[in-house]
């Protein structure tokens, strides 16, 4: 049998203890659980960017895996640790937003105030609460204890995060805004994309729109040009092929840009 | 059975095949190993930076790991390669003071001078004793092997690293410095902290010296404001809610702070 | 037994959810794989830096492991994606000249075209063909089924990329240049090191070259000092002890350097 999965997604970075001192409550609370790391380079505090980190990763795991998300500005005031299932998977995180672009897709069918475990320590501090309230619950859960022992169901849903919606005018041009730059300076935006779609993304450039054609692929643009494609979690991007676009562009989040569709 | 358990801490990152190859020789030696990172970020040779993170981390992980530490400006000179186990856990490291603080909280009761390996290869250079000394030990060692088949006890106990320790006057004042500035921009201090900490931190900046409270979590300050909390390590640090300390004060290691008590 | 071992090489960081996407798609597709991380840092499309990469990071690894490899500048072209078996190594890879320096010191005994996967997935796009290619066909083959289930054998040899060669001169001088920086600052020469060598490493700056020992290790240079030593890869680095040379020197990747042999 395959062991029991746990995952992590936080803004802790690596170079500080606070993610090893995760790991060390996990593999102690749940001996040979297998912790894997999404990403500990979540921005600072950056709620959005670790919304749509969650919504374009999780969806990929495995039903069973314990999923513990931490990027937690309220740490320490009255926003409760939850635990929830939806799909097949189970969540830890605190009550800010962080898990709800993935459950607008992926509904949770319960919802759990963490109050107690049986692997919290008495130093359950309050600065620290992905090492002494998340990881103890997850530990816990992997070891296939129901959400239940943990407390009671969740009188209030979970909070949901503003997310910008592209706007659509008569013409069928839609209206909206980068979202993300990613590693390699495209730039995410939060236009729909898929096979279908045809005509061209315009960033909003002051005084001089540029305008630039939706393709299929990276690699269908000129060396050195400009293409826009559904990128991996079917939004529209923004790329330059062998460069980056954010940089050539001056786009970052929150930038305007449009889509306006092919003529038939 | 939980699978054998070696963790990480080096300064090598991730970028160069240094932690990959270490990975590879363990997983060769000790097949099915749960090789676990703690974290390839120390600053490069930063022997304070890695003592620091080992003995905020060491303490989380179960009985029976094995625990490799590479930081190592004298690689390939006299300084002896070290097995030593403390408290249930098994190290592995250069005897440079790496390990000295977590040795303070956790004395070691064996400590071996690492001299053969059967998983030594003829390969053993001069240079990546990461790869070809430390790693084929960690492994041997996490088969199950005894520290005494290594080499014999060391006859001098492993070297200690200077850390600054506070000084407390007849006030009660205490005076500290940053020992560390972690990712959020918060300075962790050499101040202690504790649940019964009451008072202010004051941060000695030229001519202007600007004074702290201490409170329970950085959710206490106000939006903006700074705060002195005690951090997941128990000492006293510097935070700014929704920002970066060390940023706006310019603080870095070897700042200087001290705390003054809340009179009665 | 050992779970399957999986190990991934990327260009794709971890502040992105592509690397997420991957492993969760790996463990999907064959559960309790033990997925390890060689690195996601190489700089992007950088195929020489990731070829260097794993022609020293692969053959530390234990016969039967699944090594993928994704730096892709030419992801959704023509450009092949394969499967290769090579000393007990299986590697998945696209066919831009990745693995090549591997393949030079163990040529591949099979190599076969990836064209159909049972773990394939209708949504198999354009533009992430690590997550919706690669990562199903390596699950695939972690399972233990054979590459020639992926497609037939590939008709053409894997593609080879180009790497400077040192050349020699009549008096024994070789010329050769720096392939890559460290995280230390050490530069990578293309010049062969080896217990036997024996001369000095001349660094060709404009009208001032600079002459560097070769020595052992690099604590045998004085503090501050250069020195080149045979680094992890058998190659000839420059060094400053203490310090980065790469920084001293104004070195990159490219930079003319020249060894010219001890007189007997």
């Amino acid at each position: 049998m395959a062991p029991a999965l746990v995952t992590l997604t936080t803004d802790f970075g690596t170079r500080d203890p606070y993610v090893a001192a995760m790991r060390g409550v996990l593999l102690r609370g749940c001996p040979g659980v297998a912790v894997v790391d999404l990403t500990h380079e979540i921005a600072p505090q950056n709620l959005v960017e670790a919304a749509l980190f969650l919504d374009a990763a999780l969806p990929e795991f495995p039903a069973g895996a314990v999923h513990v998300a931490v990027v937690d500005p309220g740490v320490g005031t009255a926003r409760r640790p939850l635990a929830a299932r939806a799909g097949g998977h189970t969540l830890v995180f605190p009550d800010n937003g962080l898990c709800s672009l993935f459950f607008r897709r992926t509904p949770p069918e319960a919802v759990h105030v963490i109050e107690r475990c049986p692997l919290f320590t008495e130093r359950r501090g309050a600065t620290f609460h992905g090492r002494d309230v998340f990881a103890p619950a997850a530990a816990w859960l992997a070891l296939g204890n129901p959400l239940e022992s943990l407390g009671p169901p969740a009188e209030e849903r979970p909070l949901r995060l503003y997310l910008p919606e592209p706007a659509k005018d008569a013409s069928g041009r839609m209206s909206g805004e980068v979202l993300h730059v990613d590693r390699f300076g495209n730039a995410v935006t939060n236009l729909p994309g898929g096979e279908q779609v045809r005509g061209t993304v315009v960033v909003e450039l002051p005084g001089d729109p540029v305008r630039i054609p939706v393709r299929r692929t990276y690699g269908d643009a000129d060396p050195g040009g400009l293409v826009a494609v559904t990128g991996s979690t079917g939004r529209l991007e923004v790329a330059l092929r062998d460069g980056s676009a954010a940089h050539l562009l001056g786009l970052g989040a929150g930038a305007k840009v449009s889509f306006v569709p092919e003529r038939e």
